[in-house]
């Protein structure tokens, strides 16, 4: 009795708050207070609609103390110096200034979902001095009408100027057990399947939610990665993520699953330090995005406005592309990116290609892309990727390779100027690849040289790859000194005029409006997985409230076959997924690039259905989200840009249902020709995907649609302006 | 009893011998035996005249079984199982194939001290195979005049391609307590003086050997460093090293001092990892060179001879180089690299120079690099050295500062332009400097670009510079992945035809003969160490015997004002060498590339002594050892390439001898004007460093000499064939 006492009493002091200053978003429905605990701690709270979202929650870092380096001169000494401070940087604060303001413009985003983006929200920059330690640290708070930012500054100042970061102290207080949709914390990659549970149960399905991957480096029982999607009992919606990571290491969250608090942990390096800073300098912005209707969430541009506006002056030569590949004929395993299987390893420059006896199965021989790229032309598609071209993929990950690739040579079945020529007379593009194989230091010796080569034959796009672990050893994918490499590569793209989309490399957080040439990543589990065994059919009504938050992914739509055999016999996996939902993917995971993943000869089984393929728009003059919820359904209209005309899309989980909508979203007084392709009524993504109705209506702003949508399935609807004579003989819906 | 024989028994089991194999050299003076131990053990040994130097000693290596990487595909699988293989490559062996072949040939340096070298040996290649993981190893010997170089190489195989090595295993045997030239093991300096001991003291004399410097890592309280020198009671010279350290971990040595043997220890990565191995492929060449009379040890070019022939088709553009530099005056604290006072720390790009007050202190000022560049036209030096002339000096190292330098952007109180255009009028190049650090990732970032500057401002020689921890982090000065970093500047720089001098990196091993555009390399204890605290006045009789038996070092000699005091009044250091000392180090010192260190205006003052350095030849067509004992003495006569004149340089240690030599290299016959820079009586490199006799004399190759040499003291002589008219008067000697 006494001890329980006891315990309040501490857990009052604990929280025992200082005056706490507020902030309010310009709607008023968000308030976040700041205040500092008895001990100088930092601590914050956010209220929604006058409920709490974030209990008192504790701000700040924890500096490695480092041991004095033998010094050689002064001004060695003098920053050696800051380097020894003391470790917290995380309490004994006093609050020396506050300063409020008030934001509002709005910018164009080169491409997008929306032709503007209005960044709109009232901020507070509290600035903290530490007592005995001299020092100074900004926290600054910005909050939108759609959720909270806030990142540390460091100012110019004399007692900290190089530190080192042993971790961040970033508290998301939970107000209870909320459900979650997480994957496992991981230094190397966000390639797993979702899983949907109570915080309590993330420890206990921790095991199983870990499936493995090429690169992988779990840190705990209860972490988990940003962007994490949460819902409270009583329907509101959280989003915990990060934005504008510029040198600095990725965030994940540990969760103390007794009181229910997030709490940031960095990714190390090999040294097992989490970052290195020069002041002045800042961390990257921490969001939480809150509201009762899940649909605020997905359209949220919040990340983009917390990142720089754009540093690319000229950007006509960034263009949204629509692509086919030489690519998933690799991935099911019908053909191979290697050439020959007569080498037991490869040493690049060493190895005779010339001599080798050619595997019979390599996919990046010329014949074959000519035929891909006939198959782009003819069907409006902008531009072919071609994997496997380049010499070494008989030997390219695994061992910790280091001169993997040099990205200039070719195959010798991959002829590159005939190929040029060809794609350039059928006003194609071929889209370049690198596969880095995580050897970091090999892909920045060559960049330049493998950029130069781009240009010079043709190529302005392309993919890279980071798969398998990170040289330099001991390093990982999210270590700051690789996010520097990647930011690295971005930067140099843009110099070149080259538009990139890294793969195995970190998760977006809305650089891309500050980089537009990043016009696409992958850093989640791709439709690659639906030929790797599988994954979850209701992954795509996830990925837009997680993944997608912090850019646009390659997520490679399109699959029209989904027993995976039927392209090679060995693979047993199968597409978890409708034919229709396939469809609807080009609306709902939004992308400037968007790839049809299948092999010509599925889409020209079903001329019928690729149609949409080929109509559907690949940028947007605006999007209305209509239906949303995490791990059930998404609905999302878009206006193409320029046109006028109207796509939409709309995604389905495990459960069948019936989507009521209406389409007042299309302009009053017009008629349209609504073509809709919608799941069977047998339609199921394991037994029946291939099971789809196609109907044309004639619709208007006051139609209303109920429509069938199948488990793991889904709808596309494209509208068509049409005067009287086009609209004749059509149903009304 | 029972006990002793029962050790006794233990001990000849252990070297229960097979039948052994015997390798001779040329001159039959040495013989190698190979065997195999009971267990499969390779197992040599070394007798030099019929005496055992090294005892039976085991060879092989130890590898890291990695876990099973998730594989993605059959090649990889398949690859991946070697990594899996087991540990031991030291065992259970059994000789499949045992070839021996003798080679003989004669090759021309780019430069050197000879015109030329000739490479002659007896080789015993032997395959060796070991039981159940099917796999191949063949140890290749090779038996000079001059002693044994044999190294580990893995051919194309099946069951061992990628290999990961935790530790090399190849042991060096002593035969007793010798007498060591040691520096403390450390993975990333050698900037330590040498401790002469017997082998059983070295463990309690470890601590006082490391002294402070601003990146080091020991690793063992018995562990050395290669080159070793040794001695015997009985007189024999000894040396371990390793010869062209190519894409391997740099190799130091751990002695077992209860058994006086010597083992390998490499340098690990950032996890602990000793090399990443793909065959086919060689482990450097480990290298015991041996004799009687120490003379043959430095005179040796065994090295050389176990590296490839030069890869440099054109090598017109390598030339010598006899420089001056703005440089001493910051070593010893009289001016600085900086320029301005005004910035806790510097960001480059951002930070803003232009308003920045200057400090006063700036060596690398336009005005002062010209009166240089005057002093160097006026002295007949090819080139003058400029540091600290581009941004970021006040903030360069101990923080780990990865974006420390960009190598193309000056102070403002440099002026590039004008500077290039004076040098050239005045007939004199400028040499760049390129510090990094250690920041490696940023130095290859910036490559290029400097050294395309460099070409494009007439410039054809960098100094670089790694001083501070290695970034990536983790890594160290000697690791693998570092040592390729080292290589891959030497090849780039050579393909802009740029000659490299490297400092702070591994320590050379022959690689100038495949890559003479590395004319100079520091990688030991130099001459800077005279202003940071003094060197021991042995150390110059040591070097020869160790670090330049791998290749030329940027010693920096020519200080001919001792009291560093003298320039800066702060700094209280003595050179620890006399006047004459230091002149003679240009002879003693072997290198291409040769300062004159000390500043003009202490040149001034002994005009007559300065003339000999403005004499002296950088570049020979013979070399004569004349006295050799390692930390006692050297003394060598060599011809300059071409002009046929003779220099003479002695170096002494600390105890005050009479060098008796004759000048019987001279051309008989002829008669010379032999002029001599001796010690004066009482001459003491610490109480009366400044005290020099200079006495021109008539000589002819029957001439003998017997000259005084002060503590830490020495003397040089440059001989001038002379006519009846410039000899009269002159005294013979």
């Amino acid at each position: 009795m006494r001890k329980l006492v006891l315990l309040t009493f501490f857990g009052l002091t604990l929280f025992n708050i200082c005056i706490a200053q507020e902030l309010k978003s310009p709607d008023g429905k968000f308030v976040m207070s700041f205040s500092l605990l008895e001990n100088g701690t930092p601590s914050y709270t956010l209220a929604y609609k006058g409920k709490l979202v974030i209990k008192p929650s504790k701000l700040g870092l924890e500096l490695k103390s480092g041991p004095k380096k033998p010094g050689m001169d002064k001004a060695e000494d003098m920053v050696q110096k800051s380097v020894n401070a003391k470790a917290s940087l995380f309490d004994n604060f006093a609050i020396a200034d506050t300063k409020t303001s008030s934001f509002d413009e709005s910018w164009n985003p080169v491409w997008g979902e929306v032709k503007t983006i209005r960044n709109h929200y009232n901020e507070m920059a509290v600035t903290l001095d530490q007592k005995g330690n001299d020092r100074r640290m900004i926290i600054r708070f910005r909050l939108f009408d759609d959720g909270l930012g806030f990142r540390y500054e460091f100012p110019q100042q004399k007692n900290l100027i190089y530190f080192v970061i042993k971790e961040e102290r970033t508290q998301f207080a939970m107000t209870g057990d909320h459900t979650a949709f997480w994957i496992p914390g991981d230094y190397d990659t966000q390639e797993y399947d979702y899983t949907e549970s109570k915080l309590s149960e993330v420890r206990g399905l921790m095991a199983k939610a870990i499936t493995s991957n090429a690169s992988q480096t779990q840190f705990s029982p209860t972490g988990v990665q940003t962007s994490l999607m949460l819902k409270t009992a009583d329907g509101i919606y959280i989003n915990l993520h990060e934005a504008a990571l510029i040198n600095y290491s990725c965030m994940s969250l540990n969760l103390d699953d007794k009181n229910m608090i997030f709490e940031s942990w960095l990714t190390p390096d090999a040294n097992g330090d989490k970052g290195y800073m020069q002041a002045p300098c800042t961390s990257p912005w921490r969001t939480i995005m809150v509201s009762d209707d899940a649909r605020d969430i997905i359209a949220s541009k919040m990340t983009y406005n917390l990142n720089e506006p754009c540093k690319i002056k000229e950007t006509g030569w960034i263009k949204p592309v629509k692509y086919v590949g030489v690519w998933w004929e690799m991935i099911t395993g019908k053909s191979s990116w290697s050439y020959t299987n007569d080498f037991p390893s490869v040493k690049l420059g060493i190895t005779d290609y010339s001599q080798a006896k050619p595997n019979g199965t390599h996919g990046a021989n010329t014949a074959h892309v000519k035929e891909l790229i006939d198959f782009a032309a003819a069907n409006g598609f902008d531009a072919v990727l071609v994997e496997g071209w380049n010499t070494g993929w008989e030997d390219w990950f695994g061992n910790s390779k280091d001169y993997v690739f040099d990205f200039v040579t070719p195959y010798p079945d991959f002829h590159l100027l005939e190929l040029r020529d060809y794609a350039k007379s059928k006003g194609v593009k071929i889209i370049m690849h690198h596969e880095t194989s995580g050897s970091t230091r090999n892909y920045e010796r060559h960049m330049d040289t493998a950029f130069k080569f781009m240009k010079e034959n043709g190529y302005d796009a392309v993919k890279t790859g980071y798969v398998g672990n990170i040289i330099p050893r001991g390093e990982h994918h999210y270590s700051q000194f690789i996010i520097n490499h990647y930011q690295y590569a971005v930067e140099k793209a843009a110099a070149y005029h080259i538009m990139l989309n890294a793969h195995e490399a970190v998760r977006p957080t809305g650089i891309a409006r500050t980089w537009p040439n990043m016009i696409g990543n992958e850093a989640a589990r791709g439709t690659e997985f639906q030929a790797f065994g599988g994954s979850k059919p209701n992954h795509v009504t996830i990925l837009p409230f997680t993944r997608l938050l912090g850019g646009p992914m390659d997520y490679t739509p399109g699959v029209f076959e989904m027993d995976i055999s039927k392209l090679n016999p060995g693979n047993k996996s199968h597409c978890n997924s409708t034919l229709a939902n396939q469809l609807a993917l080009y609306l709902t995971m939004y992308s400037p690039l968007q790839m049809a993943a299948d092999l010509p000869e599925n889409y020209t089984r079903f001329p019928d259905a690729f149609q949409f393929i080929k109509d559907v728009a690949v940028d947007w003059d605006d999007s209305k989200y209509i239906e949303a919820e995490p791990g059930r359904y998404i609905t999302v209209a878009r206006k193409a840009k320029g046109t006028g005309k109207w796509f939409l899309g709309s995604v389905n989980g495990e459960t069948p249902r019936t989507s009521s909508i209406a389409f007042d979203f299309l302009e009053p007084g017009k008629t349209y020709i609504a073509t809709i392709y919608g799941d069977g009524k047998d339609a199921h993504y394991k037994t029946n995907p291939q099971s789809y109705i196609i109907r044309k209506v004639a619709v208007t702003s006051k139609s209303k649609l109920s429509q069938f949508v199948a488990p793991g399935g889904g709808y596309a609807i494209s509208f068509v302006e049409g005067d009287k004579s086009a609209v004749k003989g059509l149903k009304k819906l």
